[in-house]
């Protein structure tokens, strides 16, 4: 590969992000997990949740806001509701012991819903429906963050009050599960940092400056003082900001979580997942019907500029196996930034380019 | 008022919708919460869903495709799932219902999800979510339509496959609850009519044409060969499609409804409540959070252009303390067409502009 980016084996970056994580002091089962859904991410092609990860991972350790190890414990519990503390722990462990607790609950009562506090960063949301999905079962997701993340405006507004809040949900299929992870935002800030340090524009329409006016310019959104991000929606933003409240409201306000509270988290997770046989009779009528539907939808014959229509989720699956392949592609610097991180917990990372 | 519009009151029209819809057959009780419904809707300046739907829903019932006084019955149930079959009595008379079910399973459970069958036209989504915050509840409503509905595009695609698909949130406060109603499409189809009627252009970035090519003439929509909307979120359309792909799953899909049975109904409503007590301790809690971010939010100094910061639902609800005293904007076409359904049914319309 050129333009200081080389392709690195998934195996490889197991074996760095195992040395990495298990320096901090994490147990060899949850450093385990958390790599594996880095890796995925990378896989997938959501490398700015992939293994880039790492390197924050590492210095939230070494800072002490991320405790590897700490129990994770149920707060409160009835027969089809949960509170998971995550016990600022890595966010992927609370949210897999999340996604099994409202799997186990869903096979007693047909519906569950899981909320986090204390919870880290959750890392690809989609991850957990996806889980839920290949169970059978349909789920749906949100996450938000604390203040320090709170890039987004509200529609009409020009300071950050959300973050990029991200929703997503999955359906089962006969193969892989139908699967949208989105932003309720135009972009992500790290998109904007990307094009401040390459000196390059963003679109239009995606950011303002501190005064609220539109800008394309990373420099004004910045400042200081600093600009905010734009709701998802465009013209019709106003739509994508009662999205990003409906994160907010689902991931957080429903737990009790106090808008004060708000370095206690990183993420605030809320899971929910039905068991369609409950509704139809059983999963596999569901499956199949969702078969159906993708069929009915992905028919349609593509307009102008477009090869074929796809459901969601389906680039991601295909870039999986392929990159399974071909490795994935890191920038130099990331790798630099990974070899660093590992000098400070006393990890010399050995990585190689794909052969 | 000028322009072929005049004002009418609220009870006028509650008055004549009764009469209408009585001399369909409905029984008193069913008419006056579908009546209820649809002035409610105008009076919010949903216009679209309001008492216009007299004309529609009375040519319904003449072509016995809407059925007044049909049972409403249950043909699914577990402690916190239900199927609702409409009998395809009015859809409000089903979505209420359901709302009402939902609202007594939450009070066992702490969640329930309800979905449809044989439903006919719900009017106003928001009106059923609305009603469960108003009862303390988190809920979340979704709508499809059945395949005569699918004016919308897949991302990518050239021949709709899904209908406008709204969905719909609301959260409990002090005073009127927070409320998101919103297509997940970027215009109603209803719009477009208007826009060739009155001989005007759509805005950029709405609608295709039937070889997938953007374009603002109405007339280029309808052909033939028609073309079709767009998902909502402009260039992040695959967003909006997943969206409205989510619509169509939980309002349909997981009900066991085929493709094929697409005819059996209007729209297919699913209907998830959540009782914030189990998670948060109590309603009241949940509630205060819910002012606390609201108050957050708003707070932000408006961006040029905007005059405040305001929730969701903010606007509607201003509009209809606002039109209970100003009365309710009716185009004289549409008065015209309420006179002449009820001719239809026997009924002699008498309605004069609010003095």
């Amino acid at each position: 590969m050129s333009d200081g980016m080389e392709r690195y084996t998934e195996e490889d970056l197991q074996r760095v992000g195992m040395e990495l994580l298990t320096a901090c002091g994490a147990p060899e089962e949850e450093a385990e997990l958390v790599v594996h859904h880095l890796v995925e991410a990378s896989l997938m092609g959501i490398d700015s949740h992939g293994v880039v990860r790492y390197v924050m991972y590492v210095e939230e350790c070494l800072q002490e806001r991320l405790r590897p190890g700490a129990p994770v414990t149920i707060e409160r519990e009835t027969p089809s509701l949960i509170v998971v503390d995550g016990g600022n722990n890595f966010g992927q462990v609370g949210a897999y012991r999340m996604a099994k607790e409202v799997e186990r609950k869903v096979a007693d009562t047909g519906i569950a819903f899981a909320v986090s506090r204390r919870c880290h960063h959750v890392g690809r949301l989609g991850a957990y429906p996806q889980k839920l999905a290949e169970a059978g079962l349909f789920a749906f997701a949100v996450a938000n963050s604390h203040a320090a993340g709170h890039f987004v405006v509200p529609w009409g507004g020009r300071e950050g009050r959300l973050a990029t809040n991200p929703l997503a949900w999955a359906a089962p299929t006969s193969g892989h599960p139908v699967l949208l992870d989105m932003s309720t935002s135009m972009m992500p800030e790290g998109k904007v940092r990307t094009a401040l340090h390459a000196g390059t524009q963003v679109q239009t329409g995606a950011i303002i400056d501190a005064h609220g006016e539109p800008t394309t310019d990373p420099a004004s959104f910045y400042g200081p003082p600093r600009g905010a991000i734009l709701p998802f929606g465009g013209d019709l933003g106003f739509r994508g900001f009662g999205l990003g409240l409906l994160v907010e409201v689902l991931g957080s306000t429903i737990a009790g979580e106090e808008l004060t509270e708000s370095f206690r988290y990183v993420n605030g997770l809320g899971l929910l997942a039905i068991d369609a046989a409950g509704l139809c009779g059983d999963k596999a009528r569901f499956s199949d019907l969702v078969d159906d539907l993708a069929s009915y939808v992905t028919d349609t014959p593509p307009a102008p500029g477009h090869d074929e229509v796809i459901m969601p989720g389906e680039r991601e699956f295909r870039l999986l196996h392929e990159r399974r392949q071909t490795g994935i592609p890191l920038a130099d610097e990331s790798v630099r930034q990974i070899i660093d991180v590992g000098e400070r917990v006393g990890v010399r990372v050995e990585l190689s380019p794909q052969a």
